[in-house]
């Protein structure tokens, strides 16, 4: 490892450097995605009867990731703003040395925003169809402990105090209830995702002077190929597959931190409701060898606080767009946008994890609970009594109860 | 106007000021919502046998906003945390004067976390109704402009520079289709939107206490009667609800402000390819009698750069719930969400007044396009000749057309 | 109260409803610090011979906001986008019944920029004043327990699991440590505070033509007279005094919900060390007579998930600043600003109440110690016994103890 | 290049990918900066007569990146939640290796926060030491521009329009303020950076038992040695060098991005006041040889997109600080100032490119302000006119003007 370089593998992102998310979201895959639509695209003119068909096998052979400088491509990226053109300048070359036909085929009628807007999508597919398993893994997980703890009592707390009985059970059903939400979510994002194809300025003029009244057929196929929805048209500066494709990771997110804070606080000692599944590698200290922690309701905490900026990224550049493609909003978009399917991602895999493992003590729950005295009762109890009070011509029940708990209150600490 | 008081009213936000979207969501409405709900509850307590019938119109007088000192309710809402806490003794009290069996059986089986978020649920509806109105107002008056303009030449501008001829008409269709696909999204929203009731700890204890099996029947009686959906489970700590709705109205801004930023654009005296509707009243300026600022569009624009950030307090909030309710998470989240729905009224209906007035000067997009010279036809040229040339043997096409066109300019410019 | 207004008065802000903060900030102090700025002008053009002495008396008088229609006046501020305009306009048409000389001189060689941006700052001063004051009265309460709790052993927690035994003094030293960097950097900002004073475009033109030589004589007597910093340059577009202000309201913020996390922690049953000053009216629940709400570290968290955003929308805004004044960004700081300030006014002075009356229980900080037991020694046995059993030859004896104290757990759990 | 990696080489941040910046925060960097951290404390150890000075050179070879794997270490930082605890490992068997002593002796004392936090911040400093650069090159280039057109006449627009006369000079001297400011400000948080030292839980126990009296005087000399200020205090959960750091990243970046949007706007072909510095290889567009695409000014725009919400994950994890060590808002914090730390740095660099560079046309900012018309100095007109008017006793002079004004236009256009 040398220090001469910028590549990050993901070293201060302990959340997500080893879920699938990462990987599905590398550079090297949003490049071979790039490709993987140039490819497409020179497929679907063959089919067509717009390109030479023996073009096709040397297009596929040269659209494969290994065959590029990932960082020098990064590199030049900067040139233009964007990837694509120092790619397609490669792929050109490398094509244009057995094909110079094929090579000037290439791409034809598209821009470098079609391209990489397709590739992010192909890339969120990817991630959020993941997630998606890793959701409703974690659902499964969930209803299990639902059904297995149906009727483990414990205390339930609001605003960080015992207020009533509940069961594990429960809370359980609504950890649930949250993540089948988020999964429904996903689900919906998925089944929208939009071919973005529209030339240099979302007229698709070139691929009509080109392909004529063939132009919308050869999109078609281009989105059937790629398994894209068709869009109603280009969305250069129309950006909600992208705010979609993040306001669904960013509640993925929100589900599972939600499942995290609950259990970070539940393994507290003086708590001790349930443990994290202890793994062999996981939750070492660096100075206290005895210390278990909970690494990974405190690694999925961790994407609270950065989703909702995240979110905020991705928005903010929705909304700035302007003109045909728009001078800067568009170029924000990536970076939060793969930050957000990481953390989604992570947070799910490690979530899942957790739930799957999840080591529960149902008597420490009773024991909380007991702890927690018969003043719990009082909501039920304030129900039932207050009418029958103020049916005796009491109209004050509450208060009067209320008081009485001080009174026993100031009795047990005495 | 003393200024020993903190009543608000819009001064510092021009953009939302006089929309239907804060009149729908002020203190105000919250709180007769939060009224209507608990009124609610009695009317089905009685239609199920649960009350008595003669309380219902002591309740439903009471239950008026015009009975309570809303200043002094906001200031005891610090006590317990949330408005409801003293707003329900106010209302005990009044209905206790007549009733004190109806005041007693108020809210029975509720928590203060049933009533508020069902009630900003109610406000959401609201203003999410009058939004899509304005959204499909919006959408009428872009359809308009695109078919009178489908033949409208205009140059097409990408990353700031001219890049193809185009027409003015495919430039509205674009608004439109972020418009429609936004208004969809609110749409959706309004159908999910769940009735929250769970009572002190979400368990339901204290209702299926008092009304035994019949705790559901009455619970969708209330949804029903305030035509929400019926949850699958209390959202106490199951946010997205409100991430959805906050996520809906960013989405409405951000295609709102994406037109916004084109008619400022377009606006500026260099390009004067449209013009804001003139009103009486609007664009003036204190030190310049003579300029007429494209007001709407600047205020629009407004929302662009708050949305992002608002989203991302109801996201926060969202991903930091607790327990079986959240110790300082959903207490973040009402003022975000009324920001939102405020932000993303005042755009949609700021928006829409723009579009419906909005002034195209045909002959200046004409005259921008012709500046822009022959050159600008180059995609379509380097589409159809790069091939060409190819088969010709020449490879590098592009290049020598680039070569040729900076020799051009060169000419242009000696 | 009825429904049709938008007076907001609080209702879902309880972290500040009560604070001066809201009162600091609110619409009609902003209105108000717009004409004090208008008749400190005035009063400057009188003493530099720019303007009749008579003036100064009826400009005064006018200069009250008591005399306008403050609803009124931000429903016009839609007209010209900024309230300053309608304002203006009324301020005359009040001058001028009494001297059409006074109301042609007001404002003269101003912007309504000038106007509003040096209110804002105004009202940031009110507001940032009392911070510190109330971040200095609360780090004089932490001072106090540090001090008095020195040796008052507490275990000490990471990432939530018990590590060592440290003492709830070092604890309230470290809170105290934050709220002391956080009060001398509201100290910092509120040393830098500009006068902004530019003209319509920032060149000072008009009051350049008005005065002459003596424009910026005038303009720092300006400055003089409000108590704000002379700035180097107008900076209608360069809003570093803004995303300041913001920054060190953010810090604020941070700092004290630091504290309310760990009392919200504390104060749970299952821990107990530390206890909410409890306070008639505060802390009551809707559904459980018995409940103690630890209310004021729940509002205070509540800034937590809100500060973020609202600082994120004020960089926003500050990043887009365009021209010699911006078309929308300037329009987007006005209400984050305010927000934030409220926000770390009103998390000030609850984290100081909360701090001032902490009801510390060593008893039970000593008994949660004792439960962790001896094992919680480890970094220093570690660190001690370590290097001699290196030195004895015996490399890994930090394994060693791990697997010592795995045996011993395993022992006491059978 | 294999697609089976998650390497990320800035395919997507063109804005940073050739900036010092992103090297200076690689992940190699900041694992060499924890190794210099472990390997300073060493040194300070045998300085001080508390390590075996034999160990020093054994453990500065140790220290150097190179030895480890990257990857690796990466990957393994889940199981503890940071990449410490696995790199102390490896570093420990390494040294361990020669030197059994030294490797029991290294990290005696510390935690993993410590060591990680420190080298942040040393990784902070690098990069706000070539920000500081960056911005004192820009803001020479600034003064040259601000210099050499003093007497550049051209139009000054607010709202988007024409307003007054300006000078293309004073535009620059604006710009340069903000620059300034923000350099004075990253000047401010470099001399602040302070060293983290406390040991598990900030108690710095395991030193102290180590070490006795001499604790602090080894934290002092290990500050000393690394070049950074002596902490009042641990700062584990009071984060403000994080935020403060992240702030003035924020601030560099809305100074720079304030430039861009001007840029963005006067390079548009209907103003065409300045244009970008032209270089082999910038500007290009994959679809239309011809156009010149102003991709510094495109690039660092992209910047004011990202960086509110970088900011705000930074400040929400600041925030979210509870007991000796955060339980996950620590986690969060380190992604995102990077994020902050690259935006800022490549921003700064691609903006001074832009700014040495610029191409300035004073023909074109004449004909824009010519085209302007007479009108335009309606400000000065008006500061003059109306006092004299009112003198003569016609109040509303102001009025007249603009009617005139409206009659003007209204001859012109006619």
């Amino acid at each position: 490892m040398s220090a001469n370089t910028i590549d990050d593998l993901g070293l201060v992102n302990p959340l997500w450097v080893n879920s699938p998310a990462a990987l599905l979201s590398s550079d090297a895959r949003i490049l071979q995605f790039m490709l993987d639509v140039e490819c497409a695209w020179m497929a679907v003119l063959v089919e067509g009867g717009r390109a030479d068909p023996a073009w096709l096998p040397v297009v596929t052979e040269a659209c494969r990731v290994e065959h590029y400088n990932l960082a020098e491509i990064a590199r030049e990226a900067q040139g233009g703003g964007n990837p694509l053109i120092p790619l397609l300048g490669a792929l050109r070359r490398r094509v244009g040395e057995t094909s110079p036909g094929a090579a000037a085929r290439l791409h034809v009628g598209a821009t470098s925003q079609d391209i990489l807007d397709t590739a992010l999508l192909l890339v969120a597919r990817d991630v959020l169809t993941e997630l998606r398993a890793d959701l409703n893994g974690l659902a499964d997980a969930l209803e299990r402990l639902a059904r297995e703890h149906v009727g483990t009592l414990a205390v339930a707390r609001t605003l960080g105090q015992h207020s009533l009985p509940g069961t594990f059970g429960l809370r359980a059903a609504q950890w649930l209830a949250g993540v089948v939400a988020a999964e429904r979510q996903v689900a919906d994002v998925l089944r929208q995702l939009p071919l973005q194809w529209g030339g240099a300025a979302g007229t698709m003029a070139a691929l009509t002077q080109f392909a004529g009244d063939h132009a919308l057929v050869l999109t078609d196929a281009l989105a059937a190929r790629l398994g894209l929805a068709l869009p109603v048209a280009p969305w250069q500066t129309t950006r909600w597959p992208m705010t979609r494709i993040a306001g669904s990771a960013a509640e993925a997110v929100a589900a599972c931190t939600r499942i995290a804070n609950d259990v970070a606080f539940l393994t507290r000692p003086e708590v001790a409701e349930v443990a994290e599944p202890q793994v062999e590698g996981r939750g070492g200290s660096s100075a206290m060898p005895q210390k278990q922690n909970p690494v990974l309701s405190v690694l999925v905490r961790s994407a609270s606080f950065q989703a909702p900026g995240a979110l905020a990224q991705v928005v903010a550049a929705a909304a700035a767009a302007v003109d045909e493609r728009p001078d800067g909003a568009w170029h924000a978009e990536w970076a939060p946008l793969r930050q957000l399917l990481r953390l989604a991602g992570g947070a799910a895999s490690l979530t899942r994890e957790l739930a799957e493992g999840l080591v529960v003590f149902p008597e420490r729950m009773r024991a909380n609970l007991d702890a927690a005295g018969p003043l719990i009762l009082t909501e039920r109890i304030t129900a039932v009594v207050v009418p029958l009070l103020a049916e005796a011509g009491i109209p004050d029940g509450a208060a009067q109860i209320a008081a009485a708990i001080a009174d026993t209150r100031a009795g047990t600490a005495s």
